[in-house]
């Protein structure tokens, strides 16, 4: 029985490890991988290695950051240091200044609360955060975890967990995304809406 | 503006660049990298560089091969060197190997001729089968491409090739597959089974 040669079937095997990418998939990587220059599969290896060993986590918000010491976002001097957004994961932050409306700072937990995944509150960045608040010079805490279950439930726990220290604790609004259909929208979502209706 | 560390964004591209993993999937994949260990990174990069490196085509069948000089294959004194089986990648090899039905050579054409794609009969390794039965030896040369029109083209062109050579070209039997149900076959694959059926 001939199979494929063993560095082949190493590569399959390592790829079948990334999430969402099956066995069949991951030898249609692998082979794609064969196809390419030796160039081009040294600058696919140096991107992993480069990654890994240069991105560290910003020691103020926790964010991704490459380099030593504080993020650009943590030591801009156009940022109110008053206000701490807190968000689930960077690419929430990436989301955010997309936006171009927040001009405070931010705080990445890197996860949410989920029993269910056996994810507490000491695996994620949460004692960072109540440090912060406890170190003064902070006015609004910012919950912007996902508007499900997890998130919601880790919002209540971490606007518990800061009343100690006098700080307001908002949350996103809830309500009809722009450009959708009324007809479309969920219960849970209309009734949110409703709920948090504004004067005009 | 903050976005992604550069390095996040490069191995990010990277990701994307391959077949089938659009920018989402890439972000998510470079995501789940930077929460592995040091050492699973360096052994997914070992496994790129790995593969790349040690693996090249056996001189003789084309087919993918770790090491000099002939695979494992061609070098077997246990296979028949009278027939040779054509494929289009080494992805069939391993297929028909799991059969346990043939045992002679293949040679590998990494393709089909595919005027829509570029692809001409000089960039696949016809050459080196036209070499292997002008050597002498040859009984009789199997088309196995697959039955679509690209497969078919392929096979015909090759058949023609090997005609001043007075060597026996046959093709894979086309039929019903084992399993499937009458009423869900095709008119083109149920034509094909009644025109090659065999007394019982």
């Amino acid at each position: 029985m001939q199979y494929f040669p063993p560095a082949l079937e190493t590569l399959t095997e390592q790829f079948a490890r990334l999430p969402g990418i099956g066995h069949k998939s991951a030898q249609r990587l692998a082979f794609f991988v064969l196809s390419q220059s030796a160039e081009d599969v040294q600058a696919f290896a140096d991107a992993l290695l480069g990654a890994k060993h240069s991105i560290s986590l910003c020691p103020v918000c926790q964010n991704l950051t490459e380099g030593e010491g504080p993020c650009a976002l943590c030591s801009s001097d156009k940022r109110d240091r008053g206000v701490i957004c807190v968000v689930a994961s960077p690419k929430d932050v990436v989301a955010i200044e997309r936006a171009r409306e927040y001009d405070g700072l931010y705080h990445v937990l890197h996860g949410v609360i989920s029993p269910m995944n056996h994810v507490g509150p000491d695996d994620l960045h949460i004692k960072e955060l109540v440090e912060r608040v406890a170190a003064g010079g902070v006015r609004e805490v910012i919950m912007a975890t996902n508007p499900d279950t997890e998130g919601e439930a880790t919002a209540m726990y971490l606007s518990r967990l800061l009343k100690p220290f006098q700080v307001k604790v908002t949350r996103l609004a809830y309500g009809i995304p722009v450009g959708s259909h009324l007809e479309y929208t969920d219960d849970a979502t209309l009734m949110r809406a409703l709920e948090g209706r504004r004067e005009i």
